[in-house]
């Protein structure tokens, strides 16, 4: 039988569509299975300051649909001290906490599993990120609402795209990963995609762009955040090698974050948030919850950090490919 | 070396979000590899009739995100006899065309399982439904743009709910499958979702409804178009059982055919255009490709119409444990 | 000086996009000029039970965005009786508040004026109704994203329309009004609309019907909910009338009602309430505050209650003009 | 009688949302009257270059939804030569059209009144730009859409904001007027909207900044582009204030001119196409049709082209108080 009577669930780093759908979840899951459940306010910053309140049915009703985190979410520094941990695990001692979920990427899984270990203490995490470059995972919360958000901007810049024969340089988040870039560019049928991943060939790009001139009035290259030229750059090097275009240079920016979350981050949400309170019960810790083929799957919180490649070469084809 | 020189492509049954996105990957990918490309309107209409016209990079231009299809399409009926198939074949042959492309569901791989063996021609079929009801695909083409669909007209449908305290019996598409129903209703947060595939505990459904009337404001039961009751019915019953509930009926209809095709949808039927081109030409014929476990996977028209339950008991439990 | 020190705001009737934003601005306003505020739940029934809470800046934060009204809303019948008056009347006089800002349509208006006349009370009423069926203002609070809401559905029904080269009825809401259909039909390219306020030349119709079908490939009929056939019927006679062609009925119902509000929804409900305030401070009673010519007018009661017909006969006339 | 017997259509400038609707009423209005119709290509350089081709209600069929404009748009430089104008006049000679409307903004109105005068021709204008900076008329086509589009974009960006306690200053479109930023800004609860007509008072802001900081989680301040100092100073000066804020800057770009058009702009979009077609035929000429008060109404190209400062006092004070 389990001993997990009392868990506590809070959101770290960035915030990402689909978050409070993930709360919610693990919210209902805990009360079904008769555990109490605690919400962490603004990350770890809340447990070391103990900003930890009971939470009910009634307190996740109605926002599955909304973006960002009722819980509000902060990349903590205090936590990062052993000082900091220390107040937290008192903290949580204090209200006889037994479990811990916490929704986020990277640095949050860093932060829980150093925790977990310290105090030897029941940890799951949920993979919260518009970015998806965590292993362990096929998707990570927010990636889908995100590079929806990123396509229907382009579809508005393809508006005048075509209208002015412009060619837009368009620059998305993605400071390690080009993830985001890479299916936006497939969905609004991009002339080219700049990843960190893969290395850019800038004549292959010349040429397509003079190639398809005829064929297509509105030409878009997607551009990923962490690209070692960015958006402002690559237009200049078009407009260098073809004065006469009419170049412009978008960055999306921070509407890539917010935005009420598609179905298929609510419905993935529901299922971690399901899976990780079903996880703590069970006795699993230090595992990130995620799906892998359809699959719910656990994956210890090392492997899930481990930035692993996850760019589909099916995928950079395709954008060859269709760009004709 | 492929023999396959000329192709055709057509799309029919009902329309689905994204069908424009496989049409464009489809002919480009047939220019990409010098692949002469044929439009056949109205489906197995055209075919018979000899509606076909050349296309070119420039036909699919600017129609990614186009909800419909520019092909169109019809529930041919001469083309489910021997007469008007022997038409069709006799067109093709005029052209000189020597493999199909064919986009669709059940009926639509029906159509060109018996005609690829009358003629011993070859055809590759794309899952084009946004029913997602067949086998060999983890997902179809406009399942996903359907169930964000759904997921937005029952947001807003919510507001009124929670603005009057009312419950909302929701009917949505679904004649033979409950998938359209399973995954908009998690998303939406649904009390219940009646699907075909599984029996309704109707006492179970009132038990939470009467449980949940403290904390939750709005109440939505999700029933798909093939449960044996349907919206009407189901209303009734609980209106029965609480006269003192504003019950309320929404039958969402035709708007879940249509729509600009989300991000998922314009990836996949791009995915799905380019490897059912580069099927034809490896030489395969009398499959369907789909996706399986996020790889391109293809499965002989047989597997495809015959219908397997894909419903994810995972899912169904989900929505039990969130209606608390 | 004002004597005004205390206020209160309902939401009654159907709900309308738009009453938050109103509600939100009435608060803030009161607050702005030093005047308390108490939100009454439920509308009516809330002032006839004493269901009154005190209200302050955050009370309204974040809620500008969405639809429906968090003060919730019913049609009150205990508030028609003259006994129900006196216990709402008892409740305000108890938490000492002397002004009531009404947000609602016509059955809202005449409660108000009954009270207000009945105890001599201060009452200033905002026009919240998708169905801008008032007289004394030019646009009510809901209409311009309804409006926006039946052109997306049927924007998406289109889709299907031309795919399959259909013709769609679709019937929207306006029971008594055209106002809907009348400005959606202008803005999805209806072949007619059919509205209550004019007689339906189905001789016309059927002629434009014949006329257009080279040029079109899907048509659109908007029928008004209070049209004296209704969607189905006008299906049935254009089915007699062209048996060949494929018709089809979308009554698109209570999607209708909800979603967030548009801008010029927020812009107007911000105005008008800020306006309510100020005139309940200057010594306004027994009127509703409404746009008319792009300024803030105020109206008495009556005059906003009487349903003066609001066809604009230049936007009839635009849709024979458009629908060659 | 009229003496109009051949027309033709042009869109100048920038591209506005609507401006698909307006040539698809231009084409209608004409067809509907036995007026012959033409579309130039890419604005005044289509003029000048004979790019002139001729439309009927197909060429226009399934547009009013799109964003963008079908017959593209320059800033030509050409047109503004005498040479380049004696071109365009003889290409219109040659088809023997005699009657022009444009639709775009205040330069597109300056050449087509140098035009119409030099050579004694009718022409009638619409306005058709997101800025809504001519006088004339209440609305310009693409003003609705835009502000709806800003709206959109912001409500994501307090997801965010409202997550991670932010202070957000947000850039709009918008070099001479602030008209984007008023409306918009208003629409999403901002709590400063800077625009070049009014002179900022920092001490104002901060002041109020300061107060809000306990009643709202997130807040944004609007910057229209032609601010003095512009969104990244403004963040700039905010920061220096208050040290402790975490501030960011979100510049919307080129998002803002896409997109489909909103309900109003279609319908707005379609009276002035019909009216301007109407006015032709009776004989005006060197006029701009525009809606003031929610009529018709046509006004000389020269008061069109003044600017006259259209800031609704009313909502600079609404800004103020909703700030609370």
């Amino acid at each position: 039988m389990s001993t997990i009577k009392k868990i506590a669930v809070l959101t770290s780093g960035g915030d990402a569509p689909g978050m409070n759908a993930a709360i919610r979840a693990v919210v209902r899951t805990a009360i079904y299975n008769n555990v109490e459940v605690y919400g962490v306010q603004r990350g770890y910053d809340g447990l070391v300051s103990g900003s930890i309140v009971e939470m009910n049915a009634k307190s996740v009703a109605n926002i599955i649909q909304r973006g960002g985190t009722i819980l509000k979410t902060v990349r903590s520094s205090e936590f990062k001290t052993k000082e900091g941990r220390v107040k937290a695990y008192e903290n949580i001692q204090k209200l006889g906490i037994d479990g811990l979920i916490v929704i986020g990427g990277d640095g949050t899984f860093t932060g829980a599993s150093v925790f977990g270990k310290e105090f030897d203490f029941p940890i799951i995490g949920l993979p919260g990120t518009i970015d998806n470059d965590l292993s362990g995972t096929d998707y990570t919360i927010g990636y889908d609402t995100a590079i929806n958000t990123v396509m229907d901007a382009v579809d508005k810049i393809r508006d005048t795209a075509e209208s002015h024969d412009r060619v837009f340089v368009v620059e998305v988040m993605g400071r390690d990963s080009g993830l985001i870039a890479l299916r936006s560019g497939i969905s609004i049928g991009a002339e080219a995609v700049l990843i960190p991943e893969i290395e850019v060939d800038y004549d292959a790009i010349m040429k397509r762009l003079d190639q398809t001139r005829k064929n297509k009035s509105s030409r878009i290259i997607m551009v990923a955040e962490g690209d070692k030229d960015g958006g402002l750059v690559v237009a200049e090097k078009i407009k260098a090698k073809f004065p006469h275009y009419d170049v412009r240079v978008s960055i999306l920016g921070h509407i890539q974050r917010g935005g009420k979350p598609s179905c298929m981050d609510r419905v993935l949400a529901s299922r971690l948030g399901v899976s990780a309170v079903e996880g703590l019960i069970e006795g699993r810790r230090g595992e990130m919850v995620g799906v892998r083929g359809g699959d719910v799957a656990y994956s210890p919180f090392e492997k899930s950090i481990k930035h692993i490649d996850k760019i589909n070469t099916h995928l950079t084809k395709i954008v060859d490919i269709l760009s004709q």
